[in-house]
């Protein structure tokens, strides 16, 4: 099949299943988060204290894990909801915010890696360079020069899971193929959190298909396409944020023919 | 008096008086319940800190209690604000988010309402018929085919206070009489805490007449209205969730003749 | 140069070095304000942690402290950062959103003036007015009648550095000199944050010159002139909200012709 009929196929499996997303994100994007994941059709749960992290992990179909704005608390509640998640076979997805910018981040993202059975990271170039040991992050933002398809291979070798790196082309990394993603905007780097929505569509998306890489390129294909759609006659920021929930919102509607995703296997 | 004109009433006090909302909410929806509470001339404050919450209350004219992101701490101050509520005689509002769906969110919920003078418990079906017993709840969404007036009728007898249960139906159980309130739009199951809104909105109209049962109706139909507004077009998510707070801070110049209450004294 | 030229070339400068601005700030305005950030060009980061606080105010360019909901462990992360700021030389703002309407606001942020080698203090009269033992707060808003001139002179001279009492008119009392600061729109007082989102201005423009009481009142009147082009046509609260983000980052190819600052030196 091709991609953009497995997108639609992927988004009518989310549709009809409403699967429950458990996010323990960052305080600057929770709001946001939230309506992606309803206008995806999924149902968001927040739910960061000790006390009930592993037992609303274990009642979801997915767990997105955010650094963002982290604490020693919600370390601890991300390691009960990532037990509970594995114990569950529920894919986890991790968002190193920062990582690299300050020894925290990156320290608490690698013991995440290590303790907890992640099916996928994503980051910027320069947060998944920090975890292998190269990339430049000012705050949360890539700087530097690395090519992005050489971090992704380094991370996903170095760790054994699928590893995306976006970008103005999105590379994911999975065992066996690697698929560029050419979707999405130049406005979305205006937005704050546009990232962090990237993270929540493949925890998504990952209720929808058993091959971790291939959702993961579904997933930012199809978020790539909505914001395509929100950036059209260069809108402002503040308009944009609004149009990108309404255009994922109206996938459904206006289709996924615009996926643009190209396999490259490993020669 | 009809309902629209003792809503319009409601109103009218509420932007002559300028009343302090104090909220202790969730993270997701925070920026929004603050915005609605300005929206309707009202004055928000969010303070969590067990050091303030109590002064910040007494010097209140309603306090909102909200789980959805729930902490031990946030616990603690929210025992400490509502007792100063209590002792000053200040209504005080419950929302038990995604009670339910975990141990730590249902018990949270009852021991606010068996340490405090709760004076509006306000839930979708899920939610309250989990505190009463029944209920099924995803994360934060209710499931399962319980009739809202039986969920509702059965926590007002159970906890001794008026009692929203809120759906495609408002139902308010009051000690006296049962409003339906047929205001709302499908919309707003779209976007991340309009139940939420809802509750704030319970809390603003709770300052503006002595009869809960009654104000709770008058707020979740006058909320509802600005939804019905808001949905005219039936713009996405994003555009809604813009235009609900452009539409209740019309409801000044609006008026609200759309207002629809049905009231039904128990048999 | 006129103050419009000055303000051109503070966003200008801006736009070339792209500060990064740390933020500790409530969690009510966090997204609005690290989407303001982004319109203007400058790169937000967000860390709340003790762990990080220091070593992220290290790489910054500004800090931007903002009590509107403290909790001790933030007080903690502030006073980290804002001692790493003062080591680097980095500008440190201060909001004191709500200092007056409870005991623990006044007393943090009076610690943190006393502790921090803060650069600017920000807020309205009543909270400023709090600071110097005048002032009216219900929550976190202005009441009472002091003339915002004395309010921010009374606290340059209590605290040695420059004060921003904003409102119809900003008043910015520098050591030398007093800027009031035309630009600014009725509709901000109808969204929440929008004091917030001045004090994050601040940040920004403070990156950009030497002198704080004149970055200030750049900042002031740049923002308050992207506010009056998002006032145009009078639109609700959520429009404007999506609105005066457009504008801010519209301001590089819109101008700043409507900066309106009148300088007034002490007599």
């Amino acid at each position: 099949m091709e991609y953009p009929a497995l997108a639609r196929e992927s988004l009518d499996r989310v549709a009809a299943s409403k699967p429950l997303i458990h996010q323990i994100t960052n305080v600057v994007v929770t709001n946001d988060s939230a309506n992606l994941t309803l206008a995806f059709g999924a149902l968001p749960v927040m739910a960061y204290a000790p006390q009930e992290a592993a037992e609303m992990a274990a009642i979801s179909q997915a767990l997105v894990l955010n650094i963002g704005t982290l604490s020693e608390e919600e370390i601890a509640a991300m390691l009960l909801a990532g037990k509970a998640a594995g114990d569950k076979g529920i894919p986890i997805i991790l968002d190193p915010v920062g990582a690299g910018a300050t020894a925290f981040r990156t320290e608490s993202a690698l013991r995440l890696l290590r303790e907890l059975p992640i099916t996928v990271l994503r980051g910027n170039r320069g947060e998944i360079g920090a975890l292998v040991g190269s990339g430049e992050v000012r705050g949360v933002e890539a700087t530097g020069s690395e090519d992005p398809r050489e971090v992704a291979t380094a991370a996903r070798d170095a760790f054994g899971i699928t590893v995306a790196v976006t970008g103005a082309t999105d590379v994911v990394a999975g065992q066996e193929t690697t698929y560029l993603v050419n979707n999405g905007s130049p406005l979305l780097a205006g937005i704050t959190g546009s990232g962090c929505m990237a993270t929540a569509t493949i925890g998504i998306f990952a209720t929808a298909g058993s091959d971790p890489a291939l959702q993961t390129a579904l997933g930012l294909a199809t978020y790539g396409l909505a914001a395509e759609r929100a950036a059209q006659g260069d809108p402002g920021p503040g308009t944009f944020r609004a149009r990108l929930l309404d255009e994922v919102a109206a996938l459904h509607s206006e289709g996924t023919s615009g996926v643009n995703i190209v396999e490259s296997r490993e020669s």
